[in-house]
């Protein structure tokens, strides 16, 4: 052998292995190996084979997910109450009656527990106060400003931050895989579209949330939208097939929740025609996250855990199924 | 020069030759030169170009269309309104009560007068009786079985082929441009969104239109969808931008419609902060199509086009811009 033959076949082998690396590197390495992983990758493996009866055509491949709670921490209180509690206080000086005035006084001194009596009309006067009332440019604007400093009382990191590394990967691999992403979440719509571009690579077209009467009008010669006072999607629970067949139309067959919110969007994937992967997120790491399910407040999942047994959904064990929650955790 | 290098020339001409025709195709043969077909070439020219100060990032390249009398014909009556009397016409042997109840007695008699006079509500029971009351799977399918017979009573063709040939050549070249197209009409979504895709190209899930309130239920086992009597959305006039903000989430740059119902959206896409393009077609070719506007029960054209000068948005007129409207004419 010359060396040139020599320096060619070196070359020749490094080409193969750099591509025998592509083909095999791991596109989820923060979930551990195990039945959960595999029955992720079998999934998208068989409905991505043209030649594997359970093949889904690229355009037919729409995965659905939930939020709060299954794209990113909800405890001890989800983001978006976070935001308008916050935004109460900033808008403080400028309602003085607030202080004498329920809910808002209860807020403003952060009385929770008087703030949680008052109920499904004291959250529903704070979140009206902070949601509406503006244009979605100007709301859009107020949660960029709030997300950009606002820190998680426990990790003491940005919200955004607190996006599940897993699911990030997953987000990412369906979508190399041909799958259309989108998130279906009980939360407002305007709150997670301010973000989830950049955070979760999802453009605000593909979220779908629970929405408020918006009104068009004529204001000073431009055309002004604004949000009003009145809820008008409510994207939760039977909402949530309901909004995914209003919004895109088509049946997913890639749906991943995380409560009992989420139980009829994961029936309504189950129940499709062909391949189908239906999945719960289980919160059971208290010491990384939180361990909750079927008598937490925030995120209950009660009746969606039975019904995943039932169905034989999978169920992802937080604390078992993934190597590494969040970035700034150390890798082991 | 040898025979060998002189072929080499040939072949380097031709390839020169191919490209050079490639890169002058002319994306819209269908539209006459003058200054409408200039004015969209140049539009799409300039926010496609990264130098050009009126550049648009690929992703804020919404271009929404309405249907009725923009993409496709509307005269002498809906489509969806075709659609809507043949199903009575194919229900009533089921129906034997129909034969003597109005509206549905002047439907099946064909008495038009009649069934004008009974009115929007009138109307609203025939769309009623044949839009709702089953799965959206059932509907489409019924969509599907009438658009692949039923013919135009004037041109004798099915409807699908009465889509304008220019408007398919503008969602082509805007497309193959970056933009994101959708449909947003009047007309209820899942009427288009059966065979949007395969006649223009734009998927289920580009399709925004007026709704029916559905309902999610358990029945025998199966997650059902079920639609109801009762309208949602309504996606006209002020409806527009509305649902542009609800479904979309971005502003359009590019609008196109052709009626008053259409006004609010093209206002809309013209009240944007930076690049913009809002067009009107204005049906002026009563030989080749139709000609109406400010007086028609269809597809009214009075305010819009007030609008569209006071504005200064593009007016198409079909007898002068387009050089064929469908496919099926003989080709100059």
């Amino acid at each position: 052998m010359t060396i040139r033959q020599a320096v060619a076949s070196f070359l020749v082998a490094i080409v193969v292995c750099v591509a025998v690396r592509a083909q095999t590197a791991d596109p989820l390495p923060s979930w551990n190996n195990g039945t959960v992983k595999q029955s992720i990758v079998s999934f998208v493996t068989a409905v991505t084979s043209a030649d594997n009866p359970r093949f889904v055509q690229p355009a037919e491949r729409i995965a659905v997910f939930a939020n709060d709670g299954t794209l990113w921490v909800e405890q001890p209180m989800y983001t978006q109450l976070q935001f308008a509690l916050a935004r109460v206080r900033a808008l403080a000086p400028s309602h003085p009656e607030w202080k004498t005035q329920m809910p808002f006084s209860a807020v403003i001194k952060g009385d929770d527990k008087a703030f949680e009596e008052s109920g499904e009309d004291g959250l529903a006067q704070v979140v009206f106060a902070t949601h509406t009332g503006m244009t979605p440019d100007v709301f859009a604007k107020e949660v960029d400003d709030w997300i950009a400093s606002a820190r998680h009382p426990r990790f003491d990191r940005r919200y955004t931050e607190l996006a599940y590394q897993p699911m990030l990967e997953l987000l990412a691999y369906v979508r190399a895989n041909g799958f259309k992403t989108y998130i279906i979440t009980g939360g407002t719509v305007e709150f997670v579209r301010a973000w989830s571009e950049r955070v979760y690579g999802i453009p605000p077209e593909q979220v779908v949330g629970t929405s408020f009467v918006t009104k068009y009008s004529m204001a000073n010669g431009q055309p002004t939208l604004t949000r009003e006072p009145d809820v008008d999607v409510v994207d939760d629970g039977p909402g949530k097939p309901v909004a995914i067949q209003q919004y895109i139309g088509r049946r997913p067959i890639f749906a991943f929740g995380n409560s009992d919110g989420d139980q009829q969007m994961l029936e309504w994937t189950a129940g499709r025609t062909g391949a189908k992967f239906v999945a719960l997120v289980h919160h059971t790491d208290g010491e990384r996250e939180y361990a909750y399910d079927r008598t937490s407040h925030v995120g209950r999942l009660d009746k969606a855990l039975d019904e995943a047994t039932r169905g034989k959904w999978t169920v992802v064990d937080m604390k078992r199924d993934w190597a590494r929650i969040f970035t700034f955790e150390p890798t082991n």
